[in-house]
C-alpha cells in the first residue's frame, strides 16, 4: 500500500462518508501532476524555443499551485466541509484541463510536455471522479 | 506604492483587461489571508481549549493553502485564462467564508479568531469583487 | 517508471552532473513527507488526545512545507545553483530530522505518526544522500 | 498595526525568547518577497528577451517557494523549535542572495527584476537579522 493510503487508513475518524479508493486516486494524482508541472515549467524554460512555451510554463506554474493545495485539502478530514472539497476540486479540475490542452500542443515536440499532459488528464479525471462520488 | 503596486505597473505587456486596483487589492487580501490564517491555526494550538478548535484550525490550514495559491495565480499574467482565474477565485471565496465562519464563532473568546476572522471577511469579499470585474 | 523518474529522463538539457537515481529518490520521498506530514497533523488533530499533540502537529506543518518547498527546487534544473540546493537540503533534513523524532515518540500509540516518521526519516535520509553526491 | 503585527500580539502564550519586532519585519519581508519574486517570474516571461531571462526565471521560483515557507515557519511559535527556524532562515537568506543577484543584473533594463531585486535585499537582510538574534 502506499503511503497515501496508509494515510487514510490511520485516520482516526471517519472519512465523512467520502469514497476512499477515490479520495486515494485524487491525493496521488495530484502529488504526481503538482510534480510534472513543476518539472515541464523548467524544461520548458530550458527549451531552446522557450519563447513559443511561456503559455505553456504560465499555466504548468497555475497547476502545479492549484494541485498542491487540492492534495492538501484532500489529505484533511477533521471538520470536513464538501462545499468546500467540491470548490477546489472544480477549480483544480479547470487547472488541470487547461495545462492538458496546453501541454498537448506541445507533446509531439517535447516529451515532457506529453508525459505532463498525461498526468494533468489523470489528475483533471481524478478530480471529477471525486466530485461525482461527493453527490 | 506597495510592491503589489510596483509589480503590477511594471509588468511588461497589458493585464489582459482586468481592472488593475482591484487586482491589487485582491492580491493583498490574499497575502495576509494566507499569514493571518497560518498564524490562527498555530494560535489555536497554543490555547488550552485546543480541543475545541480543531475545525477551526483546520479550516484555517485549508483557507491558508487556498489564498496562497489564489495569489500566485493572480500574481501571473502572462497567457491569461479567465476561466481558471474565476474557478480559483470561487474556491478562494468559498475558503475565506468557511473560515470567516468559523473563526467568527470564537471571536469573542480569541482575539487571533477574530483578527482572522476579519482578513477572512476582507479576502472574501476582495475575490468576489474581483469576480465581478472579470464580467 | 514514475513520473518523477519520466520528467527528469525527458528534462532537455544535462542535469548539472547531478546523480539522477538519488534526485528521483529524494524528490519522491520530499512527495511522499509532504503528505504524511499533511495528514499527520490532521490526524492528530482528530485524536481525542490532541492537548497533547500539539508540537507534533505544529513540527508536521513545517516539516510539510519545507518538504513541498525542497520537492519543487529539486525539480527545477535550468540554471543550477548546487550552494542553494545544499541549503535547501539542509532545512529538510533538519525539518524530517525534527518531525521524525516528535512522531517516534508517539508511534506506539498513534499508527498514523508511526507511518509519518517512517516517511521523515526516508526523506531525511534521502536529503543527506544527495546532500553527499553534490560533493 | 499590520495584521501580522496583530497576529503576533494575539498569540495566547509566550514567543519563546524571539525578538517580536525582528520577527514581524521578517515574516513581513517573507512575504513581500514571495509575491515579487512570484511576479517577476511572470514579468520576465512576458519580455522578448525570454530567453536571456531563465536563470532569473528559474531563481525567481525558488525564492517565491522558500520565502513562502519560511514566512509559514515563522508564523508557528507552538513548540517552538530555534534549530530548525535557523536552519529555515539559512536556506532562505541563500535563496534571496541568489536571486537578488540574479535581478539586480536585470536591474537596468526591467524595472520589475530592480523591484525584486530590492525585496530580495530586503528579506536577506531581515533574515539574517532575525538569525542574529536567535543567538
Amino acid at each position: 500500500m502506499t503511503v497515501v493510503g496508509q494515510m487514510l487508513e490511520t485516520y482516526p475518524k471517519d472519512l465523512g462518508g467520502v469514497d476512499r479508493q477515490k479520495l486515494q486516486e485524487c491525493i496521488e494524482a495530484c502529488l504526481e501532476c503538482t510534480q510534472a508541472c513543476t518539472a515541464c515549467a523548467d524544461a520548458c524554460l530550458s527549451e531552446d524555443m522557450v519563447a513559443e512555451l511561456t503559455t505553456c510554463i504560465r499555466t504548468n506554474l497555475d497547476c502545479a499551485d492549484v494541485c498542491s493545495t487540492t492534495g492538501r485539502v484532500l489529505s484533511r478530514h477533521t471538520g470536513y466541509d464538501a462545499n468546500l472539497t467540491r470548490s477546489v476540486l472544480e477549480a483544480c479540475a479547470a487547472a488541470c484541463k487547461a495545462c492538458g490542452d496546453e501541454c498537448a500542443q506541445h507533446a509531439e515536440m517535447h516529451e515532457h510536455c506529453r508525459n505532463c499532459a498525461e498526468s494533468c488528464r489523470r489528475c483533471e479525471a481524478a478530480c471529477r471522479e471525486l466530485i461525482s462520488a461527493l453527490g
